[in-house]
């Protein structure tokens, strides 16, 4: 596990200049408390910062924070150095935030007269676990027509395929795609509307927001040891995900490699996203056997059907031949991807009906071998479709890590091409 | 304040039959562990329970839990006896979940062949402080055309008015109004969505969500000693709320008294919701010295204009005259409310602007010396008005607590009439 630091926004309030960064060390999962200025936090799994820089981005093998804010932009520029001089001013402010950071060095503003530099809402929260993660939609490289809007039409990779329609998709285009994605997550959400809100204001002009979810719970962990998160079906979700700890499963199924190519995604990965609206007053009124057969699990416990605690080894035999586990399980659909997921409950749907379900996000190492076969897969056959509606659907190349102080956002593949 | 229990849904899951609840007492705000079965959870702030029966409903002075769901319902019923039952059942089933109970006995589910006696998203969770604060609209006691559906008609309190038409307003009756409300606080949003959708499966068939609103953050505090929460502006907001400890500003501006009838109202409140837009991306765009000129406070502490300190006394006549603080500061304004918002962000609005804002709520002992001459101050005046917009509304009669094992939600207006 990466080196954790407790960074304190407490102390960069107002008008003192640049903020006094009170940081300490606190291996992973331990609980420390830290003095700054007159306030005494609790760090730990609130106040440690997730590190920026490395290899890969963080907030994919990253132990799953609480809450999302996912936002999806349409670059509006024609200008690629616009584009260029934007991604680098992102990073410059992700990096700040994820450490618990404001974005601008005055704190809530430079000048008086001058709009603040950071719109102010988090300050006085820890990092909470923030992080920030970009990628690419196959619209940043070819446009509809098949034009080159940035002089990257060629350097698309192979992998970032346009998602077929998958039988029973009712997407609704003003909830799908997107030239770039922004991932937040962070436990505590204000820190991830904050994050979402500062990158879309940095960028006003160039680009717009398209769509965006809030995900108030996570459904799926990377961290085996916690509890499993349940999803708003009230079934344990994410049992066999892959784990944060597992860097071989990861280099198997998550990470680009540099064989794969493009070069540029080396160390990088393929989101996809899913607005997957349940119909729980349905699934509410369904008898719990019933309910229990269609997963594939128990409900209290999350054992496979047949089986008696939650990670025994699934018996595929004893379930429906339909079962969702049965057809989603790595040990027999063949693929693994890492699930990233988060529930949602975005008011109502004018029909008295909540309008909630799951916002999934997987990284997979090729979208080809992971996403694509085992929706076409779970689409045609899982009982559970009777439940659920796949309603926003968005695929993104998410480039790998910011290196250091010097690196930004896509400087691999624009900075080579 | 009142004595908390701690208690675990962990040993009422699967297949057990009637859970094992294990309690012990925790001194307000002390921090303890509480062993249940194989595992440990924190319990304190995160895991202590608060009381459900007391002279007046919880969830109003109650420190206030960071998350919210709050939902608006339709009666679609047209029999009194069925509402009344519903009513009851609604009760029970609130003062399970509040004290970290799943709705039915068998937990997951009474029988195989049955729908869960609980949808079981929760199963697992501390009880997060949940709180379920019931409240009646005007249109249960007096239809459209005046007519009386309950038997209730003669019955409304004088102080539950129709809020009139504010200068400004641009309401939207799919997220104004309703019969009945349900205000859902906790510290962990998954229990509060758990605890609507739960009542809503419940009252399925003789009630039908009319619209509901999850809020992500507090804006206000009634805990003074507590870090002011900031909203959505990047302000500090709610620094003079009305106290949790302070039980002689309650009586005198929140709770309804036994001389203020009508009687079944002695020890209830009035809330008044209004889900406030924020022009967001305009407001980022302003200099910070006329935010704060407009706001009346500083950004970074709080403080009010021409003073150093956050609870530093108000210089009204430091401040500008249109400037919100000046407007609505009781000292100057002659109004006291209890303030209990949040904030909200409902993805985007088609125009690539984020929907986000305040989810004002306010509980007063009477709307007329309350709210409404409040917010007609600030709709003529406040500056603050070129960047919000209120777009939803509703208004409620909180009836009192609910007493013992045998009391039952809006008991004393039903029974006795």
């Amino acid at each position: 596990m990466s080196e954790e630091t407790v960074t304190s926004r407490r102390k960069v309030l107002g008008w003192t200049g640049a903020g006094v960064v009170v940081a300490a060390t606190a291996a992973g999962g331990a609980v420390a408390a830290v003095r700054s200025g007159d306030d005494v936090q609790p760090a730990g799994a609130a106040g440690a910062a997730v590190a920026f820089h490395g290899a890969n981005q963080a907030g994919i093998t990253t132990p799953v924070q609480d809450r999302l804010h996912f936002a999806s932009f349409d670059v509006k520029t024609e200008d690629r150095e616009e584009l260029v001089a934007l991604l680098k001013e992102w990073t410059d402010a992700a990096r700040k935030m994820t450490q618990g950071r404001p974005v601008g060095e005055g704190a809530v503003g430079g000048l008086a007269e001058a709009p603040p530099d950071d719109t102010g809402e988090a300050l006085g929260l820890p990092s909470s676990r923030l992080t920030l993660t970009i990628g690419f939609g196959p619209s940043l490289f070819t446009t509809k027509d098949g034009g080159d809007r940035f002089g990257l039409k060629a350097h698309r990779p192979e992998a970032l395929v346009d998602l077929p329609k998958f039988p029973g998709d009712a997407l609704d285009p003003n909830r799908s795609g997107g030239d770039l994605c922004i991932q937040a997550c962070a436990d505590d959400p204000q820190v991830a509307v904050h994050a979402i809100r500062n990158l879309a204001r940095i960028g006003f002009g160039k680009v717009a927001m398209r769509w965006s979810q809030l995900g108030f719970g996570k459904t799926s962990s990377t961290t085996p040891e916690e509890q499993t998160p349940r999803n708003l079906m009230g079934f344990k979700d994410g049992t066999h995900n892959v784990a944060g700890s597992d860097r071989a499963a990861q280099d198997k199924h998550v990470w680009v490699s540099a064989k794969d190519g493009p070069s540029w995604m080396a160390g990088g990965s393929y989101l996809v996203a899913r607005r997957i609206r349940m119909h729980i007053e349905t699934w509410d009124r369904t008898p719990l056997r019933e309910q229990e057969e269609i997963f594939g699990r128990t409900k209290g416990e999350g054992a496979p059907i047949g089986r008696q605690r939650e990670h025994d080894a699934p018996d595929f035999k004893a379930m429906l031949p339909d079962a969702h586990v049965r057809l989603a399980h790595p040990d027999n659909s063949g693929v693994t991807i890492l699930r990233r997921g988060y529930s949602f409950t975005d008011g109502t749907d004018g029909l008295g009906r909540l309008d909630a379900g799951l916002f999934f996000i997987a990284y997979q190492r090729d979208v080809r071998d992971g996403f694509v076969p085992l929706q076409m897969r779970l689409a045609k056959l899982d009982s559970l479709n009777e439940y659920i509606q796949h309603v926003g659907s968005a695929v993104y190349a998410v480039p790998p890590g910011v290196r250091d102080e010097d690196d930004w956002w896509g400087r691999e593949l624009f900075q080579n091409h």
